[in-house]
């Protein structure tokens, strides 16, 4: 069959092609204009930059019009959805209709990629906001965020989204830093199957996963956004590197750059980076999509580069092939590079053929292709509710309990506190409600978010008191809220954050903090519960942990949320109340008194406790820590064999008993303790985790088939290398609570170890 | 002429004979454990870790006898003065005793090297305790920091030490860290300028100086002591190496490692740092010395090495050439190494040839070595305390200042606070009596260490009261200090540290802090002083800057004396009642409410203030900030061209003028800004600063000859480079009160340059 592409010559309009050919043809085609008119997105519409990105109102023009522009073709269309609330059917037309100038308005017709953010689920009005990354890391459990990333990923791809700017891969390293509510936690085992699993499920739906920040973002000098970073290359390696060597593995098409300048070197125009690191070593094929204004900081923000030109020159050439969110450097700068000799066009092409490349795999460049969307969308579907609930339930930890939970029968509740009957208090910076709806008031938020008041009125007998704004707030209102909690049998005590951008909250996206301490007068709050006498059940609805060692002898029990999403306060009842039992396990440590930042559980020897220093850095909850109401009967851990073949496996058998007279769950932790190697390694690091349900009685192995890859690490000369010798796993409950040590020896040859290696232990559970 | 050595054919002894010869001559006769025994210091009569190393307990063993060990010879003994309060003279007896011992001892008659502590002065018994480095820095004055120096090494060559301890050239990057008080300010050039001045002093008496740490210890994480460093290679090679360079060049004889690890290496186990840059790159000749335990560490807490064994031939191989304070890995281990071939003799040799060269260049091999020393020593006699004094002098740093200071005539003060009135405040850790003499509470401290209680009781009608105690104390005596303060004219609030070791004060090394509040209760002791009306003066006498932000809108001045020594009391009071004009600068920035730490001046653009963070750290006191009772007026700032030649000089001329009526000091700082370069580089950064006596009337031109060198930095490539293009001068009276901003034009060739580029300005004062 011969089609009217092929049969005009054009054989990049014919699917039945090979994508590189189709790609090679119509790049030969193209103007010099129309190339570099891939390589950048558009905001349309965005008449006022105050709305999403405060810091930058000078950078956000009024782009052309979108009749100038489509003459030559658009790369991206930025946040049709995201940028203001406009119900989801208006936007699917709306967005068809610019696509269809779009596609008239250029030669070959082709259309923009339109990308969305979507950390908590598409960010538009109207659509479900699932539980926050945290939420994620505390399920442990990679198929459950798959599923959430598939719903959210066809969510997306039924309005005509193509790409998702999510997952935030960062490895939390310093909680002062905003942007720890955005990620998965503080491990990069955790992080890295947690974020391929939400990569996974993005990418089965059809929508370009985004991989961000590449790389260092975490480690913001003092935990300020952006701050330089310190760090050097095994660091990088070891602990930022693996969740993006996991997610590229999982099938993620997209790679974002991270802000920072690493040892001085901002990333968006380091081609160690993104050339030799992410295509030479990862052999990735997908785009780099520049992070908002990223490219324009280079003369900005960094000082590495004279102005727009020498900007879009050296980030193209470090291998940024697309400037979002707007064209600023991209487009007269680049081309003017490009006349005077100093851009090679072929790094034009490199950037354009993944970007055509990416269009084409999508069906944008097939003939038959239609802007047209499924304008009978329902964002939040009742499926989609449910698989937030099931997310938020699973994710739910408990931290403490003196035995006042569950409060089984109907109490008489004080519910106190600023994140009690808020439904933003269920909710991070990135979804809909507090990243652009905040600047529209007297729109309602456009989802249904209950609150805790409301989700524990079914239970209970409910007082609510404010106590006192998440910031500031009265005496009276303390006074109010103690007289509750005297008044009843026992108050919960609902404590966090304000999610917000660039000041706008306590925490998130340029919400950093320079301490720990609970925001406003909540501690003050807190100990004002607590003098009352009356049990204080504290629940934390927070984009970081925050200090509690001071209360916490004092507290019946605590309770950590993190952003649960929409249906959270119901996943917070079902715990409170004990219809559900809570499995969550927590994605990073709470601070101790002399847990000073930058700290993690990922640490040598000496950054643990030791006799060297007076500040003791021991955390009050560590990583991997949570209780249940019905603990779980370790029977035994064992190896198959004493010795680890270095280029095999290992068979670790963990057998668990649920004594308990109702269902229950384990996680089981098996981390990796190093006695000598090249470079003082982390006293112990998480190389394997698996959740495992347990019905009353029921007596469940857990075998976990550990590759010796799962122990290598960046030795000294540079490359990542499995040892021979001594390794101890460590096999337990939490990185503090260890069942079993199982001592083994590496034998054979030792071995170098690159991108291909073994990154996750296989586990079955036997049933 | 032939010597009894060239008759015997024994060319060692012959001091006529060229230095090389004879260590290689005296090699050639020595067997492998005599050359071991070269290796390793001996810590003589130390019975119990506990008083100096409260940590190493199970470290430090009785070594064998001395008899024992002396039959191989001994490369060094461990602080024979620095141990126990001795007095000098009954030290330097049986310092020399036990020298006799080892040269009766050996077949070769080799001494020992002694050395000992000396960062604020000899750390011994009844010597004089000088201004700590803090206070070095403040004086901005190289020249006065050299004398200092030549005093110090001095008393340490009469007694028979041949090698000190000091300078700590760390560079502050973290003030909760407890050493930063034996740091010199948080800015290379100026720790760089002052310590290479002091390393200059210390060498022209024949003494040793060793610089430390080398390097990167200053970043331990989070400022908890020996934390691992995450650190590049950039900001290795252009924060933390200039001040060694330079100390280098300024003849620095021996080099002790940093304990930490630097990106997962700890540098006693890195051959990178202590032979291919130290050595190759630097051409370094002496010796490199390990920090206490520190080759022990690499298995007892880096987790690098398996045992002694290897420990021993992994220091030795990276460039450790003797094993302090005592042996434990270089002993029996090493020899057992060499005997199992593990270790190259040739690696061995190395090292022995640096000790015995230096050992060969202080007179120990020479016939008439004499180990008897001038056993009528003073340690601490009128013109060490003058220099003592001198320094004090010209490092008060007054930050604050509403008029009320100075005190003119005789007023009534109630002096209050818990350092207001005890000789320790005056002292930094280092200093004998808080280093050694706290272990040995009914020996008097041995030096008379005026307080500023005694020395305003001179000018002044005096109360004092405690207030508190550094840590701690009673509501009772802050209502004693609360009355005094109001019974009064002027209070003066003098607050600070306690210096310590590991856990036994406030500030000091292993004495590290999670936030930068004031110790114990001293905030609200001040906090309650201000309250009561009367203008409180605080004076600060501590290791690190505290947070002031809170209150310093309600205080009527602030003097920062850091430690000043045993008479900074004398220059504190000078300064406060106007005899001395305060010409002190801080070295180191005092945090505003957004200093969260890691943080200094010295950041690039996103570190400093900017819209993306909720956090603005912008200091309280910059970098550079102090004033003067006698503003100078600047007259202008010039430069002899627009046009810098890269491989050339600019001639920079300040004019200044005192128009005051009494003589003043200014401090012109010349920072480097550098818009657009290939890294993220400083906003600005000092390259040169010079100290300016102005008489009443006079004006004064200072000439500053700025090589281009100054301008380099580690460009993308890795190595040190000077670029073409603009670059700015900023001319003025601290990193925040810039007077003048010339614009420069680098022309000509860019070029690559190393340890040999400039690395200061010259000077020339007009009269």
């Amino acid at each position: 069959m011969t089609t009217e592409a092929t049969t005009s010559g054009e054989l990049w309009r014919d699917p039945s092609v090979a994508i590189a050919d189709r790609v090679r043809d119509l790049m030969a085609r193209m103007t010099v204009r129309e190339k570099v008119a891939q390589l950048y997105g558009v905001w349309v519409g965005i008449d006022s930059a105050g709305e999403v990105a405060p810091h930058q109102h000078d950078l956000i023009v009024e782009p052309p019009s979108l009749d100038d522009l489509s003459r030559h073709g658009i790369g991206q269309l930025t946040r049709v959805f995201g940028t203001r609330p406009i119900a989801p059917d208006v936007g699917a037309r709306s967005l068809a209709r610019t696509q269809r100038q779009i596609i008239a308005g250029n030669r070959f017709r082709i259309p923009a990629m339109v990308h969305e953010e979507c950390l908590t689920g598409l960010a538009a009005w109207q659509a479900t906001v699932y539980p926050s990354p945290l939420c994620w890391g505390a399920t442990f459990e990679p198929d459950l965020v798959r599923r959430m990333g598939e719903h959210i990923g066809r969510s997306m791809r039924r309005l005509g989204v193509h790409q998702g700017l999510a997952p935030v891969l960062d490895v939390a390293r310093d909680l002062r830093w905003g942007r720890v509510e955005e990620s998965i936690g503080e491990d990069p085992h955790l992080v890295g199957t947690i974020g391929a699993a939400y990569v996974a499920g993005v990418e089965s739906a059809g929508v370009v996963a985004t991989l961000k920040h590449f790389a260092g973002y975490s480690l913001s000098r003092a935990g300020r956004n952006m701050a330089p970073v310190s760090i050097g290359s095994r660091e990088l390696a070891d602990v930022i590197l693996p969740p993006f060597e996991m997610a590229l593995r999982a099938g993620a098409r997209s790679v974002m750059n991270s802000y920072t300048s690493n040892d001085g070197v901002p990333v968006a125009a380091d081609p160690a980076m993104l050339t030799d690191l992410l295509r030479g070593e990862y052999g990735f094929t997908g785009t780099v999509v520049a992070d908002y204004f990223a490219v324009a900081f280079l003369y900005r923000l960094h000082g590495v580069a004279a102005g727009r030109e020498d900007s879009a020159a050296q980030a193209l050439a470090a291998g940024i092939d697309v400037e979002l969110p707007t064209v600023d450097c991209y487009g007269e700068p680049l081309l003017a590079e490009i006349d005077a000799g100093r851009v090679d066009l072929a790094l034009v092409d490199r950037a354009l053929e993944r970007v055509l490349r990416q269009k084409c795999e999508l069906g944008l460049l097939d003939p038959d292709f239609s802007p047209e969307p499924d304008t009978d969308v329902n964002l939040d579907d009742p499926a989609s509710r449910a698989m937030a609930r099931e997310v938020a339930e699973r994710s739910v930890v408990l931290l403490r309990n003196k035995g006042v939970l569950p409060l089984t029968g109907k109490r008489r509740i004080a519910v106190v506190g600023p994140r009690a009957d808020d439904p933003a208090a269920m909710m991070g910076c990135y979804a809909f409600p507090l990243h652009v709806g905040v600047h529209h008031p007297d729109v309602p938020i456009g989802v249904e978010a209950p609150t805790v008041v409301e989700a524990l009125r079914a239970d209970h007998d409910v007082e609510f008191a404010l106590g006192c704004p998440v910031q500031g707030g009265t005496d009276e209102d303390i006074a109010l809220a103690v007289e509750a909690a005297r008044q009843a049998e026992v108050c919960v005590a609902v404590l966090g954050d304000q999610a917000g951008l660039f000041g706008g909250g306590t925490s998130g996206e340029g919400c950093d903090v320079t301490d720990l301490v609970l925001p406003g007068r909540q501690e003050e709050l807190l100990e004002a519960l607590i003098a009352t006498g009356t049990p204080v059940v504290l629940v934390l609805l927070s984009g970081r942990p925050y200090e509690l060692f001071r209360q916490i002898d004092r507290l019946s029990a605590v309770v950590c949320g993190f952003y649960p999403g929409e249906e959270g306060a119901a996943a917070l009842a079902g715990v409170l109340s004990g219809r559900i039992n809570p499995s969550g396990r927590l994605p990073l440590s709470f601070p101790g008194a002399g847990s000073a930042q930058p700290s993690t559980y990922l640490t040598a020897p000496l950054g643990a406790r030791s006799e060297v220093s007076s500040v003791d850095p021991t955390p009050l909850f560590s990583f991997g820590h949570g209780l249940s109401y019905a603990p779980v009967t370790w029977v035994a851990v064992e190896a198959d064999a004493a010795e680890w073949p270095a280029d095999g496996t290992c068979r670790l058998v963990t057998t668990l008993r649920n004594d308990n007279e109702i269902s229950t769950t384990e996680v089981v932790q098996i981390y990796l303790h190093d006695p000598v190697a090249e470079v003082a390694r982390p006293v112990q690091q998480l190389i394997g985790a698996v959740k495992v349900d347990l019905a009353p009685g029921q007596t469940r192995t857990v075998t976990a088939v550990l590759h010796a890859d799962l122990t290598s690490y960046t030795g000294r000369a540079g490359h990542r290398q499995v040892d021979l010798g001594e390794v101890e796993l460590r096999v337990g409950r939490s990185s503090a609570d260890v069942h079993a040590t199982v001592a083994l020896t590496l034998t054979g040859s030792a071995s170098r170890v690159g991108f291909d290696r073994t990154l996750v232990p296989e586990f079955e559970i036997g049933s």
